[in-house]
Order: structure tokens, then sequence, then C-alpha cells
């Protein structure tokens, strides 16, 4: 097992990593009061809501579950709505234990729930996908989706505890898996050009999920992460290097309709994209866009974006937030393993579409 | 103009208490950004909402307005997605400043809301009730009521400023004006005695809103409430003070149905139960009761509680907050100003309420 602390302003908490930690009660006892709650949703709970169960069955620990339909379509009011009923139907109080079992949209929901319940109650996240266990659960970020906007409704609300057992990945499908690492791969190249290239050469062991790797991996993003967030608490500045990707990566989630392309598949493009404007801007070498898309490609990772027209990808990045007076801001990196900010005009811009979009990828 | 300046673990604000200030549009400048939107009700907006909006045209300060139904019925979740609703429509961004102009149910709503959208914008308070002024701009509590529970959902989320205009209480109904008083003579009494009995000596005045004793009243209750805070950020100890009157105020608003007697009205009532508690344990000397209750009727606010079965009394006091197996925590006084925690059994709580409902009150 690994263990990443991470420094927030109201408190500290670990992240604990490693094979079958979820059997450990030690793990969870300092911080879980007389009663628990976990959250969970219909896909995740037939595998992995009894052994949970019955650690804390045994340990005499009280709790109850409340079970959510599977789907992002389902993180919104309805969904919180049903925690909150369930936590005050049960009693709960300020010292019941929220716990999230699930990926980063239970991840999202169950920390908003506990944000705002009462005004705040202890909260523990369980990740079960590669993508919640590398992203949300650093930053403190909670949020419900509103009909008019993703993410719309939300808190910075920090877990007392993180408890990520690889042994959950095992029953992840493989797309989901590759969804993550997408977001692993964007590490290396915003901000530590080492990892890049030690992904590059074990890639057949982590898709393989070689417990030792997928450890060494987790725990590396957590720590950047959360060495990013520390820097950056207003998301003012350096924060905003892990969008790397995501501005094209939005358009194309937008475009395809969401949920067509999961997210990470969006950003894996996205991000080859970033890497072909940072090549035109004279920053990243020759063959260098090449390489990061042939470490895509091995993640099973689509290598370049749909086609589709310039002023769609216009429209769809102009409702992306870093957009300022006709000039967009991307993440663009100045080498492999370093980000920055460029700001692009929409001349540009749509010069690199279409000397890219329709031809090279 | 007199101004008290809250410290909070996240920043510090000030609150701007005189007759006349909501002209002064330098009050509000340090603290807004480009875009405003102003959230009141359908009684209020007809009353203040003008010259609010007309201080920003003059100003060049972009703004919109969402008005709501006024009531506690309904500082609910319809509302807030409503606040929402009108903040996504128009574009609002983190830096779109809300601004509450009514009551403590706006107040604690609309801070709900700037808590919650896009993980918190700045939020600026315009308390018109002297409840809201006295009570909810300090301490950071913000709420809605769900179904199964009032001011169940909510945040911490304190206000960058908080602009308290005397004039605004001259429309205010008199009988709201009373039972924000019963919350300022509950400050006197837990917590100041020379307070308590400088009201006793001007509450001619202070009825008739003259203004420096209004402003007195309203800044040295926000001060005490800042300091009680202060020293119990996490609701331990001394803030449980504040409660004083309200475990048995709380019986009587739910035994007469939310609404029919306001929330300050069942305070006072429960005051004077907590001071004949308060003698029957030997801590206050006779007569002691006696003079707060007089304060009250000076105040046109009730001295007794109405008559109801003692298992109701117990029922409604076993849903408050303050309840241990069979115990239950009142707040007390040692002595005329100066509050205290007392554990009562249920036996002598009966005890007591046979002794004084039917009788002496
Ligand atoms: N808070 C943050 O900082 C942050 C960061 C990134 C993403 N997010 C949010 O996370 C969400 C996406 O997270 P996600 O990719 O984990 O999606 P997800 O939670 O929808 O999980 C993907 C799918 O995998 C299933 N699943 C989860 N664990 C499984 C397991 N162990 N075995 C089998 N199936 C399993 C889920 O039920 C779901 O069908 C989005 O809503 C996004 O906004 C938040
Ligand atoms: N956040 C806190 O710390 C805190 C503290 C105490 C109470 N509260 C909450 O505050 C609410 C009660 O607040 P309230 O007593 O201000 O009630 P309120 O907001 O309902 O106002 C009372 C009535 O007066 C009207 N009104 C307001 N200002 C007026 C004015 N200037 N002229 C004429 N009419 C006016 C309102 O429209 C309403 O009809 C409750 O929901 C309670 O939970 C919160
Ligand atoms: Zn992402
Ligand atoms: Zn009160």
């Amino acid at each position: 097992m690994q263990t990443v602390h991470v420094h927030t302003t109201s408190h500290d908490y670990p992240i604990h990593i490693g094979a079958g930690i979820l059997c450990d009660f030690s793990l969870f006892a300092p911080y879980i009061g007389k009663k628990i709650a976990i959250v969970t949703n219909e896909t995740v709970a037939p595998l992995y809501l009894n052994q949970l169960t019955d650690l804390f069955k045994k340990n005499n620990i009280q709790y109850f579950t409340i079970i959510l339909p599977d789907g992002e379509q389902y993180k919104n009011h309805d969904s919180l709505n049903q925690i909150y009923d369930a936590l005050l139907t049960h009693h709960a109080d300020r010292k019941t234990t929220l716990i999230a079992l699930g990926g980063g949209v239970i991840g999202d929901m169950v920390g908003f729930a506990a944000a705002t319940y009462q005004r705040g109650v202890p909260f523990i996240q369980i990740p079960t996908t590669l993508l919640s266990q590398v992203d949300s659960s650093v930053g403190g970020k909670t949020a419900i989706n509103h009909p008019l906007g993703k993410n719309m409704i939300g808190a910075f609300y920090q877990p007392k505890l993180v408890m990520t057992d690889l042994n959950t990945l095992q029953t992840l499908p493989e797309k989901e898996f590759s969804a993550g690492m997408a977001e692993v791969i964007k590490y290396g190249l915003l901000g530590d050009l080492d990892f890049f290239v030690w992904i590059e050469q074990n890639i057949h062991e982590i898709m393989h999920q070689q417990p030792e790797k997928l450890t060494k991996i987790i725990a590396h993003c957590c720590q950047m992460k959360a060495n990013i967030v520390a820097q950056d608490e207003t998301e003012q500045g350096i924060r905003a290097h892990l969008n790397l990707g995501h501005t094209f990566g939005h358009a194309i989630e937008t475009e395809m309709g969401y949920g067509n392309w999961l997210h990470g598949e969006a950003v894996a493009a996205g991000t080859v994209l970033a890497c072909a404007l940072s090549e035109q801007l004279g920053c990243l070498k020759n063959g260098d866009t090449a390489r990061v898309a042939a470490l895509f490609r091995a993640a099973n990772l689509p290598d370049k974006p749909p086609k589709f027209p310039f002023n769609q990808w216009i429209a769809h990045m102009r409702h992306d937030k870093k957009v300022e007076n006709g000039i967009m801001r991307f993440i663009t990196l100045q080498k492999l393993g370093c980000a920055q900010i460029s700001e692009i005009s929409d001349m540009k811009l749509l010069d690199f579409l279409r000397n890219h979009n329709f031809s090279r990828f």
C-alpha cells in the first residue's frame, strides 16, 4: 500500500492506494463515527457493496445504503434529493459519515451531498474508476449538473479519507480504464517528462493492470494534482494546466453528444490536437505529436478527433469557460512535460483546424 | 454610520449600519464585480428594489433581478432553482455578485445559492428585518428547508459585505419588528447585563425606532454574535448560548403550527420559560423572571407560552437537536446576563412544566 497525504486549508487527509485495502477496517477506523451512509449505484453495488457492508457489520458499525441509478444523466438534483431523503429518513446527524462508492459521478454527487447536508458532514471517497482515482480524489471539487450546464451547482469540500483499492479496477470496462489513462498521460505531458517516458516504457504492463505499476501511476497523479492545487487554490493560474486537451475535448464531447465519446476519449483526441497546436506554435519538436498519438493508441484511445465543421468547433469552444473577446486561451506545451497558457485568436485557430482536422489526423 | 468588522477563517468583512446608507455607492464599490444579481421577494421588491437598481444604473453596473414569492414556505428547493435558472440564463459567471435584499428567508436562501453556484460566487447581504440584521448577518449559516426538516440543506458561507440600512425598518410590520426585539433582548440576557439594562431604560425610544438607539442595538448584537462565533467555530460549546429560549420556543412554534406564532414571539415566551427554569434551579433570583417578562411585554411580545399538554412539550422538544437519552440540554441563566448549559431530566422538566405552564404564566 502507498499513501499520499493531501494538505488543504481545512484539514489534511490521506489517500491510501493498494490492492485489497477495502478489507482493512483499521484504515477506516480513524475516520468514521457511529453511523455510516454508503452511497453507490446499481452497477457498482452488486460488485463491491457487500464486501463493505460485511466489514462494517463485523465491526459493529451502524450503516445504511443508498443505491442510485447509474449514469451521468443521473448526476442531478433528483439523485441528490434521494440522498437527502434517505439521510433524513435514517435520522442521519452531523456526525454521520457519507461514503461514496463508485466513479466520479457518485464521488461528485455524494461529495456535494456531504457538503450541504446539515451544512456539512464527514465524507469518505472510495473511487472505483481509474479516472476518479487519479483525478477527482484530489482538489475537493464536488458538483451536480443543472439542465442548463454541467457541474454548475457544487461546492469545494474535502474528504476525510480516500480509499483506492486497485482490485476494483478488475471489473471496470476496458473502455473506462482507457479513458482514465487519457488523464494519466495528460499528467505526464503537462508536468513531468520522466513520468511520460516511464508510461511509454510500461504501457503494456499498465494496460494489464499490473498492481505495482497501477499503484505508482495513481499515487504519482494524485501527488501531482495535489501539488498543483496547493499552488493555486483559487484556480487563477497553474491549475488551468490540468485542462490540457480539455478545450478541444469538450468541443468533441459536445459535438458527438455527451456519452457517445467518453470524456477520456475526447481528452485523448483533444490532447493530440493541443500537441499539434503546440507544434505549429513552434514549441513542440517535429514528431512529438506523433509520439504522443502513439502512446494514446497504445492505451486504446483515439489519436485524432472526429471530423466536423470549423464553425462547430468554434461554437462549442466558445461555451467553454476560457473564452474572452475573440481570443481563446488554450493549454499548450512548451515542450513535452511542460504546459503553458497560450492565447489564440479565432483566425489562427481556424487556420490550425483547417490544416489539421481534415488532413493530418 | 457604524461598522462592525467580522473575522472569519476565509476572509474578514464589514457590517455597515446606518440610516440611508443604501444610497451610498462608495460602500458597495469595493465589493462588486462587473455584474450583479439582486434577489428579493414580492413584498420587499416594490419597497426597496428601485432604489438599488437606480444606484447601479447610475454607476453603470450591469445587474438583473430575481423576485421570489414571499414566505418561509418558499425557502425551498424550488426557489433555489429559480435563482440557479436565472443565473444560468443571464450567463452569470464566478465573478457575478449575488445580493440578498430581504429578511432572513431571502438571506439564507441567497447565501446558499451563492455558496453553491459554480462552487461559490461573491455574496452581499442587505438585511431588511430587525431579526436578520441582528442575527443572520453574522455566523455564515445559509440554508433552505427540506420537506423533512427546517434548514436541513445548507452551507457555511460568508458574505463579502453586509449593508444594514435602518430606514428599511420603517416599512416592517410592527409584529416583525417586535420579533426581532426578542432576539435582541436574548443577547442581553445571555451575555451582557449592562446591555439588558440599557434596553430596559430605552425600550420606548427603541420601539419608536430612534436611529441612534437602533444603530447601537444592531451593532452591539452583531459584535456579540461575532465574538461568540469566533470563540466556537465548530458549534460545540458557547455558541449554544445563542439558543437561549429556543428549545422551548421551537416546541411552541411546532405546537402552534409554523407561522402562527412568529419565531421571535415563540423565542420571547421560550426565554421567559428558560428564566423560570433557571429560577427553579436556584440560579436566578426571585423576581428576575418577572422582570424579563415585563421587558418582553414592553416590546409587544408574549410573556408566556400557550397552554398545551406536557407530552406535547416533550415530543416537540425531543425533535430538537439538543436531546440525548432522556436528558435534555437547556440553555439557562446563571444570573441575568450570563448563560450556561443545564442538563434536565424528563422528570424534572415535567415537574417544571406542570408547576408553571398552567399556573404562573
Ligand atoms: N471532482 C473532480 O475533480 C472531477 C474530476 C474529473 C471528473 N469528474 C467527474 O467524474 C465523472 C466521471 O467519472 P467516471 O469516469 O468515473 O464516470 P462514472 O462514475 O460514470 O463511471 C463510469 C462507469 O463505470 C461504472 N463503474 C464504476 N466503477 C466500476 C467498477 N469498479 N467496475 C465496473 N464498473 C464500474 C460506473 O457505474 C459507470 O457506469 C463526471 O461526472 C465528471 O464531471 C470530477
Ligand atoms: N442564518 C442565520 O444565522 C439565521 C438566523 C436567524 C434566522 N434565520 C432564518 O431567517 C428566517 C426568518 O427571518 P425573518 O424573520 O427576517 O423572516 P422573513 O425573511 O420571512 O421576513 C419577515 C416578513 O417581513 C417581510 N419584510 C422583510 N423586510 C421588510 C421590510 N423592510 N418592510 C416590510 N416587510 C419586510 C418579508 O417579506 C416577510 O414577509 C428563517 O428562515 C430563519 O431560519 C437565519
Ligand atoms: Zn478530464
Ligand atoms: Zn432565533
